[in-house]
């Protein structure tokens, strides 16, 4: 198909760009991470280095009436960038220059294919910070965490990418270049199509620039608490505790002994293996607020039955517990596969919803291992396939369901930070009114009536 | 009229609720507090308790295809909730109970009628804190906030209402209640439709339940820092310098000689008469970390050329200082008509942009005053109308112009907290792209398509 029509036009409409045939993608690059969601074929790959090769690209499928999937480094977990059948697949990895950093309006301008850590770097070196840091910051891209809101650890204090997008330039429509939001801090003029567009997963139209707000690099470095629990709802309890305290920790994540096991198999780091739950919090209050923070996290702790805890007084075992954290999920995808849950509830039900978990885990005989941003009630049950039989797949699925509609029993939702994608469509069917599904609709239709961009994603 | 016969039937529809035939509607209620905005004549106030009299009054107006404009408090500076010819009205004044304090999430319910102050009062009895302070706080209600978005005094380090906004319920279309949102702090299952009611002023349906996240109430008491310049670009200045520098203060607060002249006249309260531009931050830092953080204000305050800056050390007068700033407006409208604009500019042109007020002030021979939250960027040119002849009023309405198109070109827009209401649809357009334009209207068509919700605002 290098002969394909569609691909002629797009390399006669974007001279500079990289366009690929359908028999020259990479497989990998057909989808995103999310495992057993599927993905189509794509009939041709577009990497573009600026604004107009990408609005010349969707001009040229809206003529051939071919879908457009965005894609930034594919780390999504949700199937949000998997390619549809036929579409045009655009990547973003060209489009990955930090167009300017303000220092006096603490302001960065950024392609959408720049690297969270790169733009972290680069802040860095001027005294700034650009704290959204979901665990693939590594690699992931600006554009694709704008797309999916991106959380991370540090929301629990700093907030999720939301907070952090001014502004955005996005290819719409037939191939209309837009400028949504802007430079300012504050601004209310009009509906904030900005805000629709940040998590919309690239069903709304294609972001080419990201302008984000950024903090000044906070040099102190952070106080550790650390605590062990013999159970999930105790640890459960001491995030209730933290919540209602004064502290407002910069982390509380939790890790289960599932995870620490599978941690310590791989990376032999030392920790106990008959640790239950491992409660993770740090302070970056300034000055000596951050002992005082720490006592009072430490305090939560030991009274909601903590077995151990204590501040930590080696900066490198804190970040050797914190590294644990990170760790977790590839030691446990080392073991077969898992699927991965997103679920977030109102704080004060955290103990609660990892009983329910606990008891959905039992009464199907399927292992769930947790992490978990525990300080924002958002956990990530690991769901442990043990085998590919019909059998075990069906439990798995009905492990997966019943975590969901605990959630949303419990006044939470079936996504957090990770985002509907494929994956989660059904969980938002469980979610929402009927009522609401059709504002949904009503939104997509309003905002690319052709459903040109990523259809079938996002709306159930 | 009060045998018209949709009066009739909105009394059938709601017995519970207080309805009010034209002739009956004090006139006070037909408008906000927007000088020279146009408002008409309702056929008829509807004053709900609960929201089922707000889903019924809103399928009345549905049948007789009239209609429905929801107000608060009436505090509005844009002409939002002015009424429109023929429209139903809904007061939420009755809808005034908070419906829970749930400190273990720390997260309140709230009906739309509660006043900002009263919840407030309510938290901090709890030990809690609902941050957003619109200088309105007193009189304005959560409904009326949620609904513009507002803004206030201490956004500069806690934001503004919508990020305390987890979830609403709303009346919608011909009369469906639906909920946005939740209890949760994280959630990103399909688009923000929660983000794009909050600040849609009333123009997509009608806000009948609030729930808000709260924060742990700050027991200590602010340090602030006190600075006088001799012009309104050394005082921007400052304002850069404070944002470029590592603290981050609860309040920077600007005020000119115009307004602090007007309070003085009016107060009586022993300020300096020829100071020209007043600057007021506040450090809430833990511990003595504000004592710090006040130190690298005063250095911020000085290397600008204050003439006089301190830290101060009676808390008294600093309060003073405070309340001054709040009563800069109403002084100044004691004096006379003032038109009120509300630019908002990337936070390091705020020297350039106070600079251009001047300019357009001194080039159409008209007073502007400056209030701003300099912090933010966010400034509040108070333009003083020195007669009500056309030719004053021309002058008034080019400088009101002049001003909205400075803002435009250094980054900015037209409104930071205020809202489009009436008074700047012309300045939104002025700020957005025709292609912007297009998709703030295909939002109203999709979820209003009657345009049954307060028709004539917003959109321009």
């Amino acid at each position: 198909m290098r002969h394909d029509p569609l691909v002629q036009a797009l390399r006669a409409g974007t001279p500079r760009a990289r366009v690929l045939a359908r028999e020259d993608i990479p497989s990998g690059l057909l989808h995103d991470e999310a495992a057993g969601a599927r993905h189509g074929q794509a009939r041709a790959l577009v990497l573009p280095t600026e604004t107009p090769e990408v609005r010349e690209t969707v001009r040229t499928c809206a003529q051939f009436g071919v879908p457009v999937v965005a894609r930034g480094a594919g780390t999504g977990l949700s199937g949000g960038a998997n390619a549809v059948d036929g579409c045009v697949l655009i990547g973003t990895e060209r489009m990955n220059r930090v167009l300017e950093v303000d220092t006096d309006n603490q302001t960065a301008i950024v392609q959408p294919g720049v690297v969270n850590d790169d733009l972290k770097g680069l802040c860095a070196e001027r005294g700034l910070w650009y704290p959204p840091d979901p665990a693939s910051s590594a690699w992931s891209t600006i554009g694709g965490n704008v797309a999916t809101n991106a959380g991370g650890i540090c929301c629990v204090k700093y907030g999720v990418t939301r907070d952090y997008v001014l502004g955005i330039e996005a290819v719409v429509g037939d191939g209309t270049v837009v400028r949504l939001g802007g430079r300012t801090v504050k601004g209310v003029a009009g509906y904030d199509l900005l805000g629709l567009f940040v998590g919309s997963e690239g069903t709304l139209g294609v972001i080419t620039e990201v302008t984000v707000r950024l903090r000044s690099r906070n040099s102190r470095p952070p106080v550790t608490v650390v605590g062990f629990f013999d159970s999930l709802t105790a640890a459960g309890e001491a995030v209730v505790s933290v919540t209602a305290s004064a502290a407002t920790p910069a982390a509380l994540e939790l890790v289960d002994r599932h995870c620490l096991r599978a941690v310590e198999a791989w990376k032999r780091m030392g920790m106990d293996p008959n640790a239950a739950v491992l409660l993770l919090a740090r302070s970056d209050a300034p000055a000596d607020a951050a002992e005082e923070e720490a006592r009072v996290l430490l305090d939560c702790f030991r009274s909601a039955g903590a077995s151990w805890a204590e501040r930590s007084t080696d900066p490198v075992e804190a970040e050797a517990l914190f590294e644990a954290r990170r760790l977790a999920y590839p030691a446990l995808a080392r073991l077969g596969p898992v699927l991965t849950e997103d679920v977030c509830v109102p704080r004060g039900h955290v103990p609660e919803m990892l009983a329910h978990i606990e008891e959905i885990s039992a009464a199907w005989g399927t292992p769930v291992a947790n992490i978990a941003h525990a300080g924002d009630g958002n956990l990530h049950p690991l769901i442990m396939t043990p085998g590919s039989d019909a059998v075990a797949m069906d439990r798995v699925h009905h492990v997966f369901d019943a975590i969901m509609d605990a959630a949303i029993a419990l006044g939470g939702t079936v996504t957090g930070e990770h985002g509907i994608g494929l994956l989660k469509r059904d969980g938002m069917r469980r979610e929402m009114s009927s009522a609401v599904l059709s504002l949904q609709r009503s939104v997509k239709q309003a905002l690319d009536p052709q459903s040109r961009f990523n259809p079938g994603k996002l709306v159930p």
